[in-house]
């Protein structure tokens, strides 16, 4: 089978490209930046689903629907908000064969209309909180469409809550962070730094984003998950007010915050070789792939098939699911079969031959290391486990140690500069400067931002302005 | 609590808005035709994706993700398919800023940009079968919306499969046709009609379009899931070809299904009564609500409210997941709380009183009969479960008396009118007409419309056009 991926000491954002479509995660729609998710990415895609939206419900969430088409008007309510998105939306114009009165924008987000329905279902402070979220696909038009990362619809959830109080509000925005680092963490595998936005990278309309960064393994940034604590603005925009405990009329606090079909693409960036993707155990849609080899298609047939099957059926059992799947493309060679694997990231091969059936062992071989494991039959379901786990806590710390190796501190902005363009990867400063200031970074730098404000790593004087309340600042490229 | 519930013999339309209103099911959106699916309306949705989903992926089909947006020229190719959907369309003309070279239309159904894709993937017969879902929203503009069973947007999923032969894709039919029956009838509690629509009323661009339909508590019809064989058509229109065994290029046939939000107006129509709302246990997002009563608020917060904590803990550890809550409004009255629960459909109440503390006992009320049950303390895990079942099969058992009750037989054409402007209901009667004669039909009897065909019950002369070759056929009025 030839070499169809492109390594990425090569040409990263080919080598990106390659690995998706050698796995079939996703295709560019014939729609302009569109793009379909095929099996293989959506079954990611819905396990990631699964383990937010489990979260979610832990923490008294529950789920609904809004609609996809917003009136004009409401985007116009809140004056930053609008001026965020109006360059990115789509516009139906026409409906039912007439033209419309106003005009419907596909959502780019939705705190507009879900704000006009929590004022009419809010009242008293004992419809208080609000704890909604909302899965749906969101357009926002893109000149510079790329898989999962930049397209014109993506796939989120996005949580919208009201509350009583400021501090309640915040609690919420920062326990949504928390959820969200877990969630990348233990489960995706994915470090990430979490902490706050630069004033001039905030949600429009936000008072305060919260960031969730993950470094890709060509040392650039990923935004994988954001928090917002909205304040009042949204509440005044559209009138979400309730009587207070003490009879008052009060205006809300409310909050909002989303995770997309992005974190697939900070999956396969995170993790993924010049072999193609490596997908960790706990997301994997297809964790185990078992495959009876032997030269006699007959032999392969009659004698192992029915043993891999057997083991599928204990390993499926003991591991919860359809999570083990057999390959018995008998008509392939061996090393095509490997090859098919290997590029679509399956965490375990386990290898069936008929040396192994005489000798009573099975051979596991490992996507992150390649390497070899033979263990007797009947501790196959008990090891399978245990190497499974061994895969999702080597991905988390490689991808960890290769964060920390790629990070450095600048003391001066001459350094900040240096460094960028010399090393690239995260480098951290202090900064106190003004979103003017984030702008002349960036042209600077050839396109570093403020990723996120490290606030527990204390103060110290700006690099830009010389200011002694600088904060701890990650500056880095991001996609 | 002052009664807001419509009779449904006073006006039935009204009685169904007012049931979904109390229950806080759904409301209108700012958008012409469109709704919110408010929490409690989403929780049974989600549950009747997920028994949906489960049997879609156990049936070997897998998830993906295709454009909301659909290229105009795409809808075009199908010739019935354009004419049936054309006037219902939505269509993007503008985006980024920009009037577009050629519109979208947002999707009223995907088969067009699914069938454009499929003719990319497909090359091999070892390509197939294509075995692939899509959970979305769909647009379909509505002059005259209802909620759940008429709206602009609605949300539902679309299996859309190919296949080598016409006998592998007309079995997929079939099969996708039995496990919506499957899951109407034992999770939903709504017993349906399963067979095939007569021409005038199949799927634009079918070849066979096969059914299940309900019978709301108002005596019409409800058509809840359809299952449709393409044939070629769509394969034709999009190029989907495969090298066949011998190496000869092929066109593939075709299927899609799919099941809707109505499923959930179809819930509330078939179970609810003139109080509210009524939910099959196994559909139910709440199955049980434990009610802590007394007088003394402080008794209530400190005696009964952890006694309530422990068994909604053990029933939620029996009965699976999160389907037990806890009322805790102690500051209203029990006849309020009472109420509250009865508008929202939940199966079965649980009160927990001083007396039934100090007796050791627990009192449970069914939603669907009132029948009130005393159970000692020990027991409530236990006949908790063995209740539920019950109510579940008493639901079932009840529409489809009620279904028989109103299911009648017409040996001619007059008689068929005449059941149908007494008492409506049902009718069946052998029919071999064309479309012209359906459109006869609906005009002469008021809008009754041929619904189902039941090929199992043989055939005999037809009630219009007098052949013998007339199937068995129901004609209702229906949503």
């Amino acid at each position: 089978m030839a070499r169809n991926i492109t390594p990425r000491k090569e040409n990263y954002s080919q080598w990106y490209l390659d690995v998706i479509k050698a796995a079939e995660l996703a295709d560019y729609a014939p729609v302009r930046g569109c793009m379909v998710i095929r099996p293989t990415g959506f079954a990611i895609w819905e396990n990631i689903k699964q383990k937010l939206d489990t979260e979610f419900k832990n923490t008294g969430h529950v789920n609904a629907y809004f609609p996809v088409l917003i009136p004009n008007s409401f985007l116009q309510k809140e004056a930053e908000h609008i001026e965020g998105f109006a360059p990115e939306c789509a516009v139906v114009t026409h409906a039912g064969g007439e033209e419309l009165e106003e005009p419907f924008i596909v959502r780019p987000t939705s705190e507009t209309i879900i704000g006009h329905m929590y004022s009419k279902w809010v009242q008293s402070w004992r419809d208080l909180p609000v704890l909604i979220n909302q899965w749906c696909n969101v357009m926002r038009w893109e000149k510079r469409p790329r898989l999962f990362l930049r397209t014109s619809e993506f796939l989120w959830q996005e949580g919208h809550t009201a509350h009583e109080t400021e501090k309640e509000a915040r609690e919420e925005t920062l326990k949504m962070l928390a959820i969200y680092k877990h969630v990348f963490e233990d489960e995706l595998a994915i470090p990430v730094l979490d902490g706050e936005k630069t004033a001039g990278e905030r949600f429009p309309g936000a008072v305060d984003t919260y960031t969730c960064e993950a470094m890709m393994s060509d040392t650039k940034a990923l935004q994988a998950g954001t928090s917002h604590f909205l304040g009042q603005n949204f509440a005044k925009a559209f009138e979400i007010q309730y009587q207070d405990r003490e009879g008052n009329l009060q205006y809300c606090f409310t909050t909002s915050w989303g995770v997309s079909t992005r974190s697939v693409g900070a999956l396969i960036m995170t993790h993924s070789d010049d072999d193609g993707l490596i997908i960790p155990p706990r997301i994997a849609p297809t964790k185990i792939v078992i495959l009876p080899i032997s030269k006699d298609e007959s032999t392969a047939e009659n004698i192992l098939l029915p043993k891999a099957k057997e083991l599928a059926e204990k390993l499926n059992n003991s591991l919860g699911g359809l999570c083990v799947k057999i390959d018995d493309n008998f008509h392939m060679r061996p090393a095509d079969r490997f090859f098919i694997h290997l590029q679509k990231g399956v965490p375990l091969r386990l290898e069936l031959g008929e040396k192994d059936l005489n000798a009573g062992t099975v051979r596991f071989v490992r996507r992150d290391t390649g390497e070899k494991i033979d263990v007797k039959f009947e501790n196959a379901i008990h090891e399978a486990a245990n190497i499974l786990d061994d895969i999702q806590n080597n991905l988390f710390k490689r991808a960890k140690d290769f964060r920390e190796a790629n990070t450095h501190e600048a003391g001066s902005y001459d350094e900040l500069k240096k460094i960028l363009a010399e090393k690239g990867g995260f480098v951290k400063a202090f900064f106190a400067g003004t979103p003017e200031d984030e702008i002349k970074i960036r042209e600077e730098t050839g396109g570093a931002t403020p990723r996120c404000v490290l606030s527990h790593e204390g103060s110290g004087k700006c690099i830009i302005t010389g200011k002694p309340e600088g904060r701890m600042t990650v500056f880095a490229k991001a996609y």
